[in-house]
């Protein structure tokens, strides 16, 4: 018997199946501390247990994209390990705050399926919910990626698309965090003195700084997250691959800019929701990522008045600064753009 | 008074010496994100706090292979500071779990010297212990290096090859590892339906992946283990050496295979005992490792029906994928094999 | 309003000026073993909670080296974000051990300001302190930094140029360790028969070993601190820069050469005080870390009979081994020396 795992192709996957995920993972202060070093970001509420406690929390939370890495990296082999292209992500929502001690893991549902017209590939729909030890959800998020057939002579299923949300309701945001204490937010210790109400839609921020990536970083961010896809790793196939090199999975690009954008957004304290998510252009060790946001909206949450939300538009490049915001909404692909994030932040009020 | 350690040559060990090794070092979940980060490894025991609790374990131990790292790397001041090859190990056995808070020491026996017929070098046989902060051992291997004499005038010890086991007993196995409560065993958490009696003598497993070693990652590793042997760091003094370049830590290596086989051996979640060891050609930064397995025994463990042993010699390439299991056993050695671990793993049954 | 920081420039500087830092920190067992892997440390306490608390400390602490460059790299944004050179350090000290769990905060004040000749620059003093969770401080130093001016044709303010001490007097030290059981300090398990009395002013120690530097080494140092000093990180500018690449924290060569100096300063296990510091030439990825140490006064500590005190000034090179004692105290500057580190270290009697 195949004792090795041949990952699934497109024929293999069936609407409504529901696929539990190994491996559970215990999330730990030596996650967090490999976390900053990878990306060195300076949100306070994540970096300080005496402020995240001051404001409302139990203590420092996780940051919310190392929780999407982890519960998005156990999906890997079961999902996407014949995958073509990780096309898109939609309707995600961070909905339990994360500690170290927490164990992490994943389940998905098929939730849709296309076969393309070529009949070598098609598209798989999968919506993932992470959840903690208590069996809470932490995180739930839709991703559809364009996987193998291993046999273009199988028919395909009936096409099923997923009519997916294109924004999430302010209303659904939030359930991830506590209330703040408006009064012992200190913005000294935040790093800005810009609260939610600082900022309007239209409003753009070049977030300055550049960052360069090396091999062994992504990989060892990759690896942490215990994400398998073998497009990482293994530059002898890669040298034989589409590119000749290593690819450096999108989650990472995702992290720096987020973590460049303390730059202009530091009281954007929490990732609440991702609208969503497209990897442009792939990213390669030796590039240099640059990130500016664009403020879409600033929309209040039911019942809420310590914290906004603010709807933002991050775009990453590689090798060019973003002074100049590069690429228009809705214009094509710009060359050098790399990433583009619809989220919601929360900010104090 | 000379302050620096010179390492000791090989006329400066006595039959039956004993040496304390400096550093003690506590282990801590710092280290176990690193071990992650570094390799990849998926194994549920060791990845899940819950998972680990609810088979029988206090909590996640940390991986048998960090253990080994960490007792090995104190004795490289004193035992291998001048050795010219690191030539084997055996009888190595694990004979406590470690926990994050744990503190590790080691202890070494001089067990056989034997003068090289050059009288350049000798043979230097030790019996290393490592114990925690209770006094427990924890795991005891033997190992052997060749180091080179201060002097090749001072006439050498009488010869004493210590006779090893090149297996070590199925009734040596398992003391660290707690009963197994099977019924609590998760399959699907732990990536693999295959179990103890699904394996057979003879049956090999491609491990498919192939990993890139970066000299970040291998310096990263080798620092983390407080193991100082100069040729794994200083390229100023390598680039006039052997290589022309820094020599990756052969553990290094021993870590890839054992993460790599996670697909095709994921039950397979303690190593027990190492029967034997040979890093049968250097690897350098920039390789890609790759691994495969061959089952040599199933064996019953006196006295425990819930776990079963294999015997699994693990042999890893660079830059050749397994596909076609390289290298047959007892043959001469290879081109592009560099590693033949000949070890014991529980799995459950 | 602008959202981003662009850092102060000259004449943004007060003299009297208090500036509270962001973002605090946690420090965490993750951070430690994060350092332990990017210098491979051995000092005993700061290894080992056994070794630690046998001797007085309530756990193993944070290596003193980490506490400064996590305090340091909060003054960054502030102070010098439009640096032209980090001149120098001094008077700084070590006040409180620093243990897994605390956080940090910094707060700085401007002691002098001083404009160039060239009235592009000007250089500025602070002293910065950093403090726990219980707002205790932990660290005190002061430094020096050319910092661009803005506007040449701004008025410059009157100069002042503190007098800063050129050596912490040994009655000052200590205050961050606590009385040491000298009985249970075990000589074995710290890697060094050497203590206090067996070193003499005077006394010139090889500390041997080399480091070579990677790219990805230093940057996941440097974001570890939460320092944003641009030069490290951005390729694609520093291209077009002075130097055509990356320059590397300065920090990371002092952590580099203290790690180092346990071969021959074993039992040296705490910087009480660093009295000035140079960072005489600057290092690049690929360079290889050598350092050397020299004895300048061996001192009691005021009402301690515990341990002792060494002046201790340490020089790294670059690409350049020290067994001929590179560099001669007030000479010019030589070729390949990189740093000047002038410290009291305590040492176990």
């Amino acid at each position: 018997m195949m004792k090795t795992n041949p990952g699934n192709f497109f024929e293999d996957f069936r609407l409504g199946q529901t696929i539990r995920h190994a491996t559970p993972r215990t999330v730990t202060a030596g996650d967090v501390a490999l976390y900053t070093a990878l990306y060195g970001p300076r949100f306070a509420v994540q970096s300080s247990d005496a402020f995240a406690r001051a404001i409302g929390f139990a203590a420092a939370p996780v940051d919310d994209l190392l929780t999407f890495h982890i519960v998005f990296g156990k999906t890997v082999p079961d999902i996407s390990l014949n995958a073509v292209a990780n096309l898109g992500y939609a309707e995600c929502r961070f909905l339990k705050p994360v500690f170290p001690g927490d164990t992490l893991s994943t389940v998905s549902e098929v939730i849709g399926l296309k076969e393309n017209s070529s009949a070598k590939t098609g598209t798989v729909y999968v919506r993932s919910v992470g959840s903690n030890q208590r069996g809470e959800d932490v995180l739930s998020y839709v991703r559809w990626v364009m996987v193998r057939k291993r046999d273009e002579k199988i028919a395909a299923p009936e096409a099923h698309v997923p009519v997916l949300g294109t924004r999430v309701d302010p209303s659904e945001l939030g359930s991830a965090c506590p209330v703040i204490a408006r009064a012992e937010w200190d913005d000294g210790l935040s790093g800005s003195p810009h609260r939610f109400g600082d900022y309007a839609p239209g409003e753009r921020i070049d977030h300055v700084e550049g960052m360069t990536v090396e091999e062994a970083e992504h990989m060892l961010a990759t690896r942490l997250y215990q994400n398998s896809a073998k497009v990482h790793f293994n530059q002898h196939s890669e040298a034989q691959g589409r590119f000749g090199r290593r690819l450096i999975y999108g989650g990472h690009v995702i992290s720096l800019a987020r973590s460049l954008s303390f730059n202009g957004l530091a009281n954007a304290f929490h990732i609440a929701a991702i609208n969503g998510g497209r990897h442009v252009a792939p990213l390669f060790a030796g590039g240099t990522v640059f990130a500016w946001s664009e403020i879409r909206e600033a929309a209040d949450i039911p019942g809420r008045d310590d914290v906004g939300a603010l709807r933002i538009v991050t775009r990453a490049t590689r090798d060019i600064p973003c002074t100049e915001f590069p690429v228009e909404d809705g214009a094509p692909d710009t060359p050098g753009v790399i990433l583009e994030l619809d989220y919601w932040a929360l900010m104090v009020r």
